[in-house]
């Protein structure tokens, strides 16, 4: 029922998704009338691999999560992670309001023993056409060295089982200038990394998200949400640049019509909506985080990360190495003082 | 004398700067070897707008703050920093070691009544053809609200200055999404800034450092050396991919040759070189840090930037904006526990 499009979007998505997945069915939660409506308006009705399942409420864009906790128990996302947990579906994918998508989650799914915080992780391309799995992306403001740890394992445990690397190459995010070597928590986090069972890399920099010289980078959730949207408004600026060049005069115009499969090759590229669905990490179960003004393709790419992490097996690998970790590092007890706690809790 | 290029980039760039500026005046600080060297391989002498300045020492790129201040008495960059100090030179520009010429320049120059910590700061291009100036990029790890506050000063004084604008709008870095709303230093430097009386418009998120909706955007320096790092590694990815994309068969290529001209336009609106030179805001004088692999036009960038702050007298915009803000928000105490200090400091 979420994003800035609700129905209209997910439920096309949903659709094509199954058409293109056989081995994949999927549950639409929300009000029955508007899902309808989207399964009419596609020639298309429920049946074995497709069915509706109830909700009378909807979490708003704008909504708290304290708000929706406390008066929104029969709300899609709500149902939606009742069914995770009660085993009904093997995973959640919503496009709707983030904090209280985590804020619900983790009430009902609990995170995974070991792990204190969740943390929302999101697969970003790199220049040698591989993948950095970036977390904490805003769900943890402060955080302690503890849980940037927490955050690399998670992280390594997401791209070892969705992109069969059996040891990914873990980086801490940090400002790499020789003399300012980062604050506390991060040099503290660094230490502890490097005791770790993790392939961890060392410090690395803003530019090595798109540089593909690690597999995961940690960072805690008011750095990496500022990283991520700024890498957000700089592309947008680029391809707005780019256009404009492009038709500037009735010559660049006809150089963009006989450039096009060059232009949109290169569009394909960088299409943001190829790197939809966050993944909210660290609980158990699997949630995945539509982009809310995702479209069509963006929501089906969604899914997709959805069906990877539970074919994956991701909840399960987090559980396990998280255990092996603890019992390395000694319980690494949390630094509660050190840290206030996240405001989504 | 620094940079990854040393008098090979500097003193052409400075040359060049010396022909397009009839106003100006330029020393040459460092080995006077080295750069009469360079000045015979451009075929000029010294002369009454072009004079050396011998210092005997150089601060290597990865020499400690410390090991420069102690030991490195007699560097070009100190020696430089000691002219604009004694009022023989009205700035000083520099491609060598950040943390050693911040250190140095605060030294020597000592900060400017009312500000805690020294910045570094930024113009970055935006989406409607203006610039955002962003500060603080990494000389300051850990921020107080007021260290954030006295940046936004500083950056707004930088902006009215150089930007001929009389009441440049603020801009808080934060996270936006409505559930989680930035840590405790956020909001509080938030109120501040509403008691101030710079013209506060609020948070901003990262993508708004290219939206252009704000002049000046405050955050602290490790939050803003990562999005600048990450800016630099995503532009490179994306022209990386822009480019293969062009060369893939001689279809593209030769699309590319036709297309050159507005390949090129392009290419010059996003070229990085044009936003070299950032500023060491907060000093009582003017240093302008060029990026350590600029090549000389971008050297030429941060010649500028540096003789667009004098023009301006930034520096004592700065100190009178200050004294005016202290005195509305009662001289601002500075939290001293809440932050560890600057370790280039």
């Amino acid at each position: 029922m979420g994003g800035d499009h609700g129905t209209h979007v997910t439920v096309p998505a949903a659709l094509r998704f199954l058409d293109d997945h056989p081995d994949v069915s999927i549950v639409l939660v929300g009000m029955p009338d508007a899902i309808e409506a989207e399964l009419k308006a596609s020639h298309r009705t429920v049946g074995p691999r497709l069915r509706i399942q109830a909700a009378t409420e909807v979490v708003t864009m704008d909504e708290s999560p304290q708000s929706a906790l406390k008066n929104k128990k029969n709300s899609s996302m709500r149902v939606a992670i009742n069914m995770v947990k009660a085993g009904e579906a093997h995973a959640c994918v919503s496009a709707g309001n983030t904090g209280a998508l985590m804020a619900t989650a983790r009430f009902v799914l609990k995170t995974i023993k070991g792990i204190d915080r969740p943390a929302i992780a999101k697969m970003l391309p790199t220049r040698k056409n591989t993948w950095t799995c970036v977390l904490d992306l805003g769900a943890n403001v402060d955080c302690t060295p503890q849980h940037l740890v927490q955050f690399a394992i998670m992280g390594a445990m997401l791209v070892s089982a969705t992109q069969q690397k059996s040891r990914p190459q873990v980086g801490l995010l940090n400002i790499g200038e020789e003399e300012i070597k980062g604050n506390e928590v991060v040099k503290e986090a660094a230490e502890l990394l490097r005791q770790s069972n993790l392939n961890f890399y060392g410090n690395v920099e803003g530019n090595d998200i798109y540089s593909g010289v690690v597999d995961v980078i940690a960072c805690d959730g008011f750095t990496g949400n500022v990283a991520l949207k700024t890498s957000e408004g700089l592309a947008k600026m680029i391809a707005e640049q780019l256009r404009e060049e492009f038709q500037r005069n009735w010559w660049s115009m006809a150089l963009a019509g006989l450039a096009w499969p060059v232009l949109s090759r290169f569009k394909k590229r960088v299409d943001p909506r190829r790197y939809n669905g966050a993944s909210l990490l660290g609980l158990n179960g699997i949630v995945v985080k539509s982009h809310g003004g995702a479209d069509r393709m963006g929501f089906y790419w969604a899914l997709k990360q959805a069906v990877n992490e539970a074919s994956a097996g991701v909840t399960q690998r987090i559980a396990e190495q998280v255990q092996q970790e603890l019992a390395l590092l000694g319980a690494m007890p949390v630094a509660a003082a050190a840290a206030s706690d996240s405001q989504i809790s």
